[in-house]
């Protein structure tokens, strides 16, 4: 079983690539080699028991995706992209990463030859979803993305779909919900305080919340991100009808909620640390963003996600906290 | 004020040709000139008071699209398609056609300068949607196309949604229902008998049905479908709050209706010229089609469809009987 992850370096690749290397199998068979590869070269551990490679490279070349599948991995998990804010200010770079490398990957695969027809995950995102949202958006909620980021992930998926009907590619797409606690340094996303309002204050550093604290948003942890990837490689796709397109579970919860388990995990000297400084421009954009989802195909397909967000915080301090990530 | 049609010589190419030249005028102003653009050479009245011109070309080569747009035209209907059964067979045609031709359009009008920005009218299909379905199909309803076609018509929609939210485009996508009584002559297609138990009964002609007389479908006739196309380059564009795809009005009967219809209008004994004969094939893939939809956003933004199957029939009589096509 030899597993390709495109995106290697990215923070989810990582927490995936940890968690293949602690499974050691994949559909109750050995990994035998892992490719990783990313734009730029990937780091992984020294020790690993299994074979690593590092690729590197740029998906809006054809030729890359050509090369990457010139082994036949059996599984491709297909996680490179351009970020949200980066695709909206750069139009053509979005569209050529985003949408033109998942179509290259898409028919590389197809003409591979061989009936090679490996399991691609695609991990999609909610911002396919754009304002006004119902309260908790049902699973057969139409995409009307509000960014060129989301728009690119929608048409993946719809171009993924099509080549796996035709068993082109034997493809399924996952919607992560917006990954809490995100380890690390405290980036420019828009969305960076949901994690921030936990992550920094556990270090012992001030985090800004721009927002009020009722804003409700849906979140899971990076390890559910690495166990959705790692269920949706082995799940049978011939029970999905051709819906290969899930909204993957999540906990919707308010920020106040999030501050409130704070306070029960770690106490309130830690919660100290959150100031509340008002930011429009924040505000406005999260004012965008959906706040809760059904996703009941997926909770009846197996996918798990925490169930508080004590949990979630939980998750980041066993995972993360102390860790250089 | 100039038009360029794309697919000027497909059925509703004409329809709306005819149209465009009864009301001489687009939103409220003269039209200068129009062109027809197709595979073939596009047919057109040679009295007409309007100057008409027409190209011939392939959408797949972008540079059919720069030249296309090189004269400007102020509102563009996007007809052009390869039709869904050879999209079908014919993976990458359609491919290239029915996404990539799309594609290139946006770009070239989108890298014209001079802030030229038209109105561009794009019409997609309920093959965007795919079984099972809601009794009725809700605006907000997922796109999980059955069919290359659906899939390239639903990423035309979402590539003319991202150019138009970024201001390249000024773009509005119209799903139209199945076009019925469908003029000229039987064709091979599984939706033909829809307009053929019509059609062909009221010229003296027997008609095969294939499925049970309690299968219901979704109408419109070719001239509510011309009506359409003009309403949606009238309207104001920046009401759609980013939304600019619609699902269009139409008329959901059962092919019993249909029949009775026909009786009301024509006499039994034209009626006596549908024979049924059951055909398995066609049984099942009329079963994967929509049967009804709400499209209460296309009715609020006044586009209009016939009432009853009557005078779906009346249109045929009025516009296509006893005419060459």
């Amino acid at each position: 079983m030899k597993v390709l992850i495109m995106g290697g370096a990215g923070m989810i690749g990582q927490k995936l690539l940890n968690l293949i290397l602690k499974n050691k199998k994949l559909k109750n068979e050995e990994i035998t080699e892992i490719t990783l590869f990313d734009i730029i070269e990937s780091p992984y551990p020294l020790n690993s028991s299994i074979p690593i490679k590092t690729k590197s490279g740029d998906i809006s070349d054809p030729k890359t995706s050509i090369d990457l599948i010139s082994s036949k991995p059996d599984i491709i998990f297909h996680l490179a992209a351009i970020v949200s804010g980066q695709a909206e200010q750069e139009f053509d770079l979005g569209w050529n990463i985003n949408a033109k490398g998942s179509w290259s990957l898409f028919e590389a695969i197809r003409h591979k030859g061989d009936n090679y027809c490996p399991r691609v995950v695609f991990t999609s995102s909610i911002a396919v979803f754009g304002a006004p949202f119902p309260e908790k958006i049902p699973d057969d909620f139409f995409t009307t993305p509000l960014t060129s980021y989301g728009a690119q992930k929608a048409i993946s998926e719809l171009l993924l779909a099509d080549y796996s009907r035709k068993g082109m590619v034997d493809g399924i797409s996952i919607r992560l919900p917006t990954i809490c606690v995100r380890p690390g340094k405290p980036n420019l996303a828009a969305s960076g305080f949901f994690s921030g309002i936990i992550r920094e204050p556990l270090n012992g550093k001030e985090a800004i919340l721009p927002v009020s604290d009722e804003v409700r948003h849906w979140h899971a942890t990076p390890r559910s991100a690495a166990g959705f990837l790692i269920h949706a490689a082995e799940i049978d796709t011939s029970t999905l009808n051709n819906r290969i397109t899930l909204n993957m579970p999540g906990l919707s919860v308010t920020v106040k909620e999030q501050i409130e388990a704070l306070g029960r995990v770690a106490g309130n000297d830690v919660v100290k640390l959150i100031k509340y400084k008002p930011d429009p421009m924040i505000q406005k954009i999260v004012a965008g963003w959906a706040r809760n989802f059904e996703t009941k195909r997926a909770i009846q397909l197996g996918f798990k996600a925490e169930n508080n967000f004590d949990e979630i915080i939980k998750v980041y301090i066993e995972d993360d906290l102390n860790h250089k990530t």
